[in-house]
């Protein structure tokens, strides 16, 4: 007995951007019915820059339709929600463009280029309440980082005293790479901070809660680099480092870098309770190091069906997770917020948050940066 | 400008189980051409127990139909391959069928209950050239094991000397773990060897060739267990070890257990070559440990675009790879098969050659045995 | 044949001091002439608060003989060097008693209590230029360390951009802990920066250069603690953070804490250099962490004969180096400088401007201190 | 007050050999007094080759007299306990010879080069009740491994299960490293068996009882190397496996090699037990690694001061216990056994156990070999 499906009333799709993160959204769209249980979103429209581009990913990525056309695509009637992947300068006139349209936006990080823009956006979305903005913030939802906001919400580490947190890779870390548009401040924005370090910033005031005041320095390591027009040079932060002051009173050290030789994803800090300590890298996402008074050191508490995000993927524990699996997890979120439920965030308001914070530890050369969250 | 996507002909797939490896194969049908940047197959039907369990997971899974007759959904014209992620006793009539019927099977491990029926599947499996077998032997397709397979091919640890592998996991390890059929020689085969052992042995094989002789000995940790009947006896084996002698002179050492207190997905082994020594273990699949002549330790390989079945999935080095995602990898592979490349397998005729190993490892019982791999 | 040994020769030793970092330094006198193949030490005096404590320590500890009067101990004639592990209130006048009377010394970390201490007793080291000081920053010693510093040296990570260090434990993270004279200001200095914090400058000082800038946050953590008279209050830090500049330009991070749960002896740094970046934890002493351009990863370098302190030891790689040994390696450089050879340090010059970095933390409340290195 | 030190009337030692481990005697004579907080040893004899070595190493390691005459050494009056550290050929002759001069020994591993020497010598030693002798399997003395056969007696990972270790080092890889008598079996014994097996059967017997019985395979990885003679043919085994049958009924594995690239001191095993796991590298010597049934996973065990072993050399934990220490806790443990307390052995009687597992090993080739030690 063979029984057709029936007609799938989930949200429609459209996805704009079919690179790293373009790619990364249609897996998981792919992937969050099958993973959750739910019916499937309709795959409507997948926006690339050329025809056959177009037409070859949304093909491959299982969308009904191929469009050129992102502003028509985000306006179609069967579109419920928009998947912005694009490079960060077409965040704000996209997003916009999709919230004035009565869509739902899922938007990669980070937001803007501009802190103006990050404040345009806010406040656009705050003026359209029925409609989910929410941020690519892919970090805060793997099962080990929320088994460590679980561990903290219980009190099992007590009152928490510091946090410390890096976030470093390589990739400019070779000064043979030649110029591009990233490394200035239009083009690229506050570099190392608002590719790296914001999604570090995200990461702390989930775990900590918001930022009273921070002091920070920032470097360019490599000032200038090979172009075809001979030497250029870089405009934007390879590396900062800051201390902040919580609004609830404890204190954190914070740091990160694109020029830190051998580091591909170390997203890693920890935070010290009186009762205990949390230690978390990224690059070894399935594990979380956990000591607790009482116990004889740090223990591995490696990823598995305890926890609720691992356990929606598979029953069997050590079974690695995947970076990619994190972004279903946020598609699911979504889901979840378009139907009602309460939105994990971050979303524009939210993210407008973390952009304050990487807006100043950029302006803070050394000098006190009030954030206002005192208590 | 909308452009409807072209019709596809892409392979039909029918699926058939719905547990843990069954979702694990709709992940990967689902992902697979996302990730390879290939047509989408056709999701055709999914085959499940009852009718609201096919229903709902065909729209979850993305299915276009659901059934609860898996002999009528195997022969079924818009059917190119079959799933088959059920429990083991039903592998082999399942595979017959779909063989029988003119069908490419993907068959999860172990390929079948007991080494007749193997040999059985082989040699209906030879007898239908044009037809592609595929055994689920996952851990063969993460990056990490392919590059070590690349490092050993490429000759730069040398000329291999020794294999060392275990496989731990604890699901059996507590004692009050009530007795089932899985722990019965008719219901669970060969216990840790056939659950375990065999993805260490698919391993073992790939890096060291095949196994001339072997010596083992079994072990059942836990006697009885409780029922409602009363105490049962356990049937199969909680633990195994092993010495090997490949074809090659080359020697190894082999145990696994499903009663090794805190282990997860231990699947863990070093080959050590007269150039250098490769470690990998699986609770950490996106790390290869490598020493060769002239280094100053061991390296930490994290897995990266470098890698060919990393970069499917994502450009970014230390963004971890995901268990899941080896079953795309595994997709992607059959697909290639059906399509007129190469199949990478095991087949159904080198999943008999596991399934001979580790029966002999079951049989030893202290003394060696042959396998006839001698050069 | 049975051949007397000579006359010993080599200097005259008094040890003032049988606690923790007093045997330490009775175990490297003991050893310091076996270990390099140099005539032992001739151990003269063991000062101890009573006779019976002196007598049995001495008898243990190997010296000819014991006294309770340390005054006049250091001006025996046999004793040319004088060891002094005693509480910190004492280090000034037990090391400038030992200058006045024309000896070497060998001096526990913190140098001092106060700035003015520390100053005064820098002077008087000035005014003594053929009478060696050396203080016991014996984690300068360890065979990783210098390893480290003859990989920046040889310019094998490049140019160097970044450090990051912390030194965690958790002895006083118990908030039960009852309240002692070292949670004072006047009898526990600067707390974790006196007791930890001064060991992370020293070998921050001595990877990157001297400091030109600091701004620091503390904190008291436990702002009370038990007393048979009721809760007083804990006057020094608990722990402290701060951001560096360096005269040389580049940026450093720093932290320090003692009550870091789960951390038992974690000195852990990070050198970032364009070429390369070397790890290091003092938990795992035996290992350096280095990263070079072109390398595959983070490789473990297990420390071995090719390390010069290591090789006086043991001829046999990865025979861990031990806590102990690097005191022997202390003792050693000791006697070489009173021999007339390089005084490697930190003497006293070099341990005041330690001194003045941790209280400039001290002393920051979020503001820059400058130190005077710049370039 | 200067108090003369009383006459010592600790036991007088002889140290013959200062090489690699005649030099870890001396550390451990010079230091177990001070350590222990007992009467330091009367360092009497140290007997070299020749008279200036004699001379400078006496000097050097605090012996009174030196010597060329082992023989008279031994019989000298003032001498109760012969360390002997010298080439595995002497072990047998010096070791009767001490015994029959009356004196306590201390002597290296292997026992002997053949086991008709190790029966000779345990025969000689039964013969001498009163007399102490004492195997150098310093390894079984860390604080670590004393801490593991806690955990096991205290029953906190309940039944044992299995046993699974290696003891792999990379001394001989290379091919070229020249012909030596060490590779014969006249000069160098069972090759790996007897340079790191022994080791491991020394560890793998203390954890898990008597071995009823054994089968083993060996290689010899590379079969000639060069000589100014030419190439010569190595004769002992540059590796070996086994599977072990415990008189308990427990399963184990064991393997050990010398060519193992990267590997300098893998001393590595773990225990399962019906409700924990323990894990163990030497490499990492102050780490256990420990899962006990409810816990979160496996926990890092650092030493510290909560291990007797360790607290006898300092307070602080994570402060590393080295090497070398260990082979003062066997100086010590020696001491007790010389003052009529109970010798923890290895004695000669249970060195001969050792000698007979290993040649058990060395002769198996690939049949079982019964070493009688059934329930």
């Amino acid at each position: 007995m063979v029984i057709p499906t029936q007609a799938n009333t989930s949200p429609g799709v459209a996805l704009i951007g079919t690179g790293f993160m373009g790619k990364c959204h249609a897996m998981a769209w792919n992937n969050v019915g099958t993973v959750y249980g739910v019916p499937r979103p309709r795959l409507e429209i997948l926006c690339d820059a050329t025809e056959d581009a177009a037409h070859s990913h949304a093909a491959a990525f299982g969308f009904a339709r191929a469009s050129t056309d992102w502003k028509a695509a985000l306006r179609d009637p069967a579109v419920d929600v928009v998947s912005i992947a694009t490079p960060n300068g077409l965040h704000r006139p996209m997003a916009e463009a999709a919230l004035e349209a009565g869509k739902h936006v899922w938007l990669e990080k980070p937001m803007a280029l501009t802190l103006a823009d990050a404040e345009a956006m806010a406040g656009l979305a705050l003026s359209c309440p029925g409609q989910v903005t929410l941020l690519g913030y892919n970090y805060l939802r793997s099962p080990a980082f929320r088994a460590a906001q679980a561990l903290i919400a219980s009190g099992q580490i007590g009152t928490l005293r510091t946090f410390r947190g890096v976030y470093d890779e390589d990739y400019s870390a070779d000064p043979a790479l030649p110029w591009s548009w990233r490394m200035t401040r239009q083009g690229g924005g506050l570099g190392a901070l608002g590719d790296l370090g914001c999604h570090l910033v995200s990461q702390m005031v989930a775990l900590m809660g918001p930022v009273a005041e921070l002091t920070a320095m920032t470097q360019i390591a490599v000032t200038e680099r090979p172009s075809p027009d001979g030497p250029r040079a870089v405009e934007n932060e390879d590396s900062a480092m800051a201390l902040i002051r919580f609004g609830s009173g404890t204190q954190g050290s914070f740091a990160t870098s694109r020029v830190a030789r051998g580091r591909k994803c170390r997203l890693q800090w920890e935070v010290h309770g009186s009762e205990g300590t949390i230690v978390f890298d990224q690059e070894n996402m399935n594990e979380l190091w956990v000591h607790r008074t009482g116990e004889a050191g740090f223990t591995r508490h490696l990823s598995g069906p305890g926890q609720p995000e691992f356990a929606a993927f598979c029953p069997a524990p050590g079974h690695n997770f995947g970076f990619n699996e994190m972004k279903v997890v946020e598609a699911h979120d979504l889901l979840v917020a378009i139907g009602g439920g309460l939105n994990t965030g971050p979303d524009f308001v939210e993210g407008l948050a973390i952009e304050r914070i990487i807006h100043a530890m950029a302006a803070s050369d050394g000098r006190p940066v009030a954030l206002g969250a005192d208590k």
